[in-house]
């Protein structure tokens, strides 16, 4: 029964999704007597823990039950008290937990406290749903680098547009309808300045109750025009990485507009993307997504920074020698130079297939 | 359970992929109170029909029982006597049938037949499948055109070689094999004379009891060398599909190295693949596999000869504006020029997701 109760808590961790980035999505169950008592998850950032929420929501006293819950839960004192102190307090009787914290604050420690406190712990039931569904936490505590995801739509041979430059669409509304899922998870969304000029997009999260992603445009000389959509509509913050070869006066017109400009150190006149994550996960931007085109796609590849792939595969041929791949820029030069994904998974969506996959950084 | 015993028909059917050509794949299970007496499938041109085998296996009188067949059994004489005439004289009580003979020189014939001799027919049990698996002969029969697969191995972002032009392997081992099954079952595999330049395949079939597959090249203006492997190694048939702007004294020189040169209409001075299909079709040629390069490959979707793709997607990001893609050529202009796939299938095959799909031939 464990399993269940824990793939309960895992569903009600995702009910967070989109709302508590950077910190950690957490589900929480509390069962006594083999019944469900209380539930919680960790709701928005800064707020109480999951624990804390199951524990306040049960419906009969939690001594002597036990709680499910996806992540060790903490031991130290951040914006809340530390949950293993109420555990304790609330006499809880066992902890079975999903996966241990990756924060090095933390992780380890809430089990050896329980434990002296007699509290039966069990670790890593449905350890790896668990990880999964905190990939980008895992990546950002870890290394306080954001967790970037790249994603393309795609014809089955490759090609964002036909050789007379034509887009939209390629893949179908339920597929573009999951790109924005993402724009809601991700806190970020980066595209290059080429996709700008050419599509103008809006780079907001259409969705309902959905919520606008921080805007990254890399624009290595700034230019931007004033008049994209990005700019005039800047109700959430718009970020404009840039290099020591940007337009001066087109910088100080940008910050008139409160357009938020930073200059990162240049790689062959180019954005150094490296240097740029580094500059985000600063800021407390636990996650970008990278939404091309091409040129970005491959610098990103190239520079290693990308942690997974989202690609959806439409049924349609467009073919071409000429027309704009998903992946451009120069290319890698040998095969054993080219990206290697690892785990692949892949779904069907409406008329798409989509796959997932992680790059290999070893290789 | 007349679903169980029409999957064990569609099993044995599948025994005789490779050597039927260009017939149908046929397998047949007679059942008697319940039990399996006899079994039969279409083992080689010109053999015996499935119900023939089936009844010469049986190790029971088959009077009274009831006979499982993919395909409606043939009233006309051919190779073989009418199987009806056997199935009503040794007295077989009931026929099911998976989908009717798409031959209009059969169709529906024979069960008219049977039902006047009093037998029980039953049509339609596990169709799709037996559809699926005689998709070959149904395009055959019905247009005396072969049947053609556009096959690629590709990189996830649709490339076929890194921008060094390296491109072996892209694909595992295991998906390589999975081509050569491929070659094993179509009567033909077409390549363009760039792949033979690049590459200089033997474009054989190497599994273990496979058969060679005739060899079609097309090759506009004969720019082919004697030395390559096709030509050398000629015991398979080799025809190279050229048009009149042929190298004349090369066309000598093939013809005595024993090839068989054809001569079709030009369209902008290339090889008339639609026409090529004819020809191909009347010297009973009833399917085609194409293996590209990206040239061929555009050409053969542009002129609408393809009935379904296969392609191997390697876990891999290769790159590249000017890298060679998939499907090259001009590509097409316009969205709604694209070919559109319908009834697409995928699965993981070792490394690779393996994507089927049908030319949408209603764009």
């Amino acid at each position: 029964m464990k399993e269940e109760y824990m793939d309960l808590a895992l569903e009600l961790a995702k009910k967070g999704i989109g709302k508590v980035n950077p910190n950690p999505l957490v589900g929480a169950v509390i069962v006594k007597d083999n019944e469900i008592i209380g539930t919680g998850y960790h709701e928005q950032y800064g707020g109480k823990h999951a624990e804390v929420n199951a524990i306040k929501n049960a419906t009969k006293a939690v001594e002597g039950s036990t709680i499910y819950v996806t992540l060790e839960p903490c031991s130290h004192y951040g914006k809340t008290p530390p949950c293993v102190n109420l555990i304790i307090e609330k006499k809880i009787k066992k902890v079975v937990i999903g996966m241990l914290d990756p924060n090095p604050l933390v992780s380890g420690k809430s089990i050896k406290k329980l434990k002296e406190n007699n509290i039966e712990v069990v670790v890593g039931v449905k350890e790896k749903e668990c990880k999964k569904l905190n990939e980008v936490f895992i990546k950002y505590i870890t290394s306080n680098l954001p967790f970037v995801v790249l994603k393309s739509a795609i014809s089955l041979d490759g090609k964002i547009a036909t050789t007379s430059g034509e887009s939209k669409w390629i893949t179908s509304k339920e597929a573009r309808r999951d790109g924005h899922l993402l724009r809601n998870k991700l806190s970020a969304i980066m595209v290059g300045i080429n996709t700008i000029i050419k599509d103008n997009p809006e780079l907001t999260c259409r969705i309902e109750n959905g919520r606008n992603p921080i805007r990254i445009i890399v624009d290595s000389t700034l230019k931007i025009s004033l008049d994209s959509k990005v700019i005039k509509n800047n109700d959430n913050l718009t970020i404009i990485a840039t290099t020591r070869y940007a337009n001066k006066s087109k910088k100080e017109k940008l910050l008139n507009a409160n357009i938020r400009v930073i200059e990162v150190n240049d790689k062959d006149k180019k954005v150094d993307l490296k240097e740029l994550m580094r500059f985000l996960g600063n800021l407390k931007i636990d996650s970008v997504l990278i939404e091309g085109g091409g040129t970005l796609n491959f610098s990103a590849l190239e520079e290693d920074i990308v942690d997974k792939v989202r690609f959806y595969i439409a049924p349609r041929i467009l073919g071409g020698e000429t027309s704009k791949s998903s992946i451009g820029g120069k290319g890698f030069y040998r095969l054993s130079d080219t990206v290697k994904l690892k785990d692949l998974t892949y779904e069907k969506l409406s008329e798409e297939i989509v796959i997932d996959g992680y790059v290999n950084k070893l290789k």
